[in-house]
């Protein structure tokens, strides 16, 4: 683990990474500017903290917490000391998942319908599944205060934890849940003005990645079509691209970007209009799976072939003709990382907040290997 | 609407249909046999039979049982007598949802993963939010255990109704939430040995046209792969071939038929089976979205043209070379319909339980339209 105090910088490449997963680890610290080191969840002290101060083990102080037998009565006295101490606080959901109550988890995803959060959901339940919970999804259909409602409904129903896809970008509505020891890990885009876990895809390296792929293949007019920029994801994209065309030193012309809704019309008028005109462009990266499908349906009915990447595999992509070369991210990982990260946080064993990226990666399947076609 | 005492047969095709929607309209009656007739949610005695006996409009009596202003005491005292002699409770569920109290309803789906439940889910959810609630999820992964569990959970974390597609075949032990006043309504599949609302595709006969397609294209060794058999659709959708085969005066051979589990390898090893030999199979009929995937990309891999008509669309399935021939069931009017229903369970004005069942629709698209190899 990287020294919390260090700072990260999304610029920078040399990430750390776990030798044993592949995975990049990185301290997660407050957007906006706002600097934290080390933060605890719910600035509370751990049974570490506990354990450290009596100069006992966690098994220790696990046992004294829970009135288990097996601890001699000085040892007991110095774990209760440390916890007068400490101002220790029992984790109430830790203990819920102990005593025999069915456990669950929400997970607080963005789109039902989006065929992207189909294995990351099923990921989600099935580590759930392995730790006795029962899982408990709902959507936020893109919306900061359906996401809230959401949220907090699921508290007020007595989740032990939260996964999170937000949608909003200020989270401080959280915090009250999070002292009072609601588990939470925000995934596929980080959290606003919290300090919380979370867990994404490397979207700027995987957008620069494919975008780089299309100019190694000759092309220099290339489209970018994507999501709101207010969406993480979509704005680490498209800085992607940028920094793959200045690299290549292609100043990038403004009509080659379109961010917005990702419904087919506004999609499909994107995808017409950078095709038409005195200088076309000949390929388009495409930000996600939803502008993906349309933009190949534009150029399925295109007289000149076009070249494109997109972002996010999907099922069926190398089955057209051309099949679709994409930039994949592994979204039953997301998932699976972010909820045994869920769950570590509810044994105790993960105190503090961390940004996990996991990287993505080039599938070429035809589509984006097209030549330019002037 | 019906008669409540008529006789359901589904071989029977001249089913009423509303004028307004196009479903056919028929009164669910319980499975295995025990006829049932009009019963009413939780046999309980509801606001209109109160209004009846008092003399009064329903919304008297709702102020009544509110306690809001605006009824005459010598009015109020008919609809206490007639609440005391009917014995008539007031339904908890839908008085919360006037309470102010975040409502919730739980949508229990059988596999998060298939895309199938993704426009299901969203419609259930804008149905939801249209009435001020919130939409709560889980799945089954076609575990009837798993469905009771987290069926109880929701209940226990009151949900004011439940949309629910069942994995089991009994559902007795929802006896006392019918009865406590948990609105619901199942779809995609009935519910087992307890009467209550269902919405469906007319899976029967949308197999039956698919097939009937094919041999009117020419083909007769029609393979047919479906789910395992204990599933409802898969049961209804393999009667169906048998149906179109037998109007036919096709005789099936039993190694024309497979049926089981619906992931990639065993449906690989059935459609290869199925292709080779002496006499193989010139068409298949897919039982489903996630067999029809699978069947294409062996397909793909095969020497020679093979007809295939699929149940369910799916993305992409017009891009594909071939065009994917499919029988569309509507996804988004099944979760619509059903969440429809169950907010007119907790407003009130639905009292007697139906089986409704929505028209499939065959879509040509070439690979439907292939004549015999041979």
């Amino acid at each position: 683990m990287l020294d919390a105090t260090s700072s990260y910088n999304p610029m920078d490449r040399r990430i750390p990474v776990d030798d044993r997963t592949g995975q990049r680890i990185v301290p997660e610290t407050a957007r906006r500017g706002d600097r934290v080191s080390g933060t605890r969840y719910g600035n509370r002290p751990t049974m570490k903290d506990v354990a450290a101060r009596a100069g006992v083990g966690l098994k220790t102080v696990s046992r004294v917490v829970n009135g288990e037998p097996g601890v001699t009565p000085d040892t007991e006295r110095r774990v209760q000391e440390a916890i007068e101490a400490l101002g220790f606080r029992r984790n109430d959901s830790a203990r819920v998942l102990r005593k025999g109550r069915t456990a669950s988890i929400g997970l607080v995803l963005e789109d039902l319908a989006d065929p992207f959060y189909g294995p990351l959901s099923r990921a989600v339940e099935e580590v759930a599944r392995a730790h006795g919970a029962l899982l408990i999804n709902g959507s936020s259909a893109e919306d900061p205060e359906r996401e809230q409602e959401l949220v907090l409904a699921l508290c007020a129903r007595r989740v032990d934890g939260l996964v999170v896809i937000p949608a909003g970008g200020d989270h401080r509505y959280l915090e009250p849940e999070l002292r009072a020891g609601v588990a939470t890990v925000f995934v596929d885009r980080p959290a606003g003005r919290i300090d919380a876990d979370v867990v994404l895809s490397d979207s700027f390296g995987g957008a620069r990645d494919g975008v780089a792929h299309l100019i190694a293949h000759g092309h220099r007019r290339i489209g970018f079509i994507g999501d709101m920029p207010r969406i993480h994801t979509a704005a680490e994209r498209l800085r992607g691209y940028r920094a793959a065309m200045e690299d290549a030193g292609i100043p990038v012309e403004r009509s080659w970007m379109s961010l917005g809704v990702t419904d087919p019309q506004r999609v499909r008028r994107a995808a017409e209009e950078m095709l038409s005109g005195p200088a076309p462009v000949t390929a388009i990266f495409a930000g996600n799976n939803r502008v993906t499908v349309t933009v190949v349906r534009v150029l399925a009915e295109h007289d000149r072939p076009v070249a494109l990447v997109g972002f996010d595999d999907f099922e069926l992509a190398d089955l057209l003709k051309p099949g679709v070369t994409v930039v994949a991210q592994d979204a039953a990982a997301l998932g699976r990382t972010a909820a045994e990260r869920l769950f570590r946080q509810l044994d105790g064993t993960l105190v503090t907040p961390e940004r996990i990226e996991l990287p993505t990666r080039l599938i070429t399947r035809g589509s984006g290997e097209l030549p330019p076609a002037d």
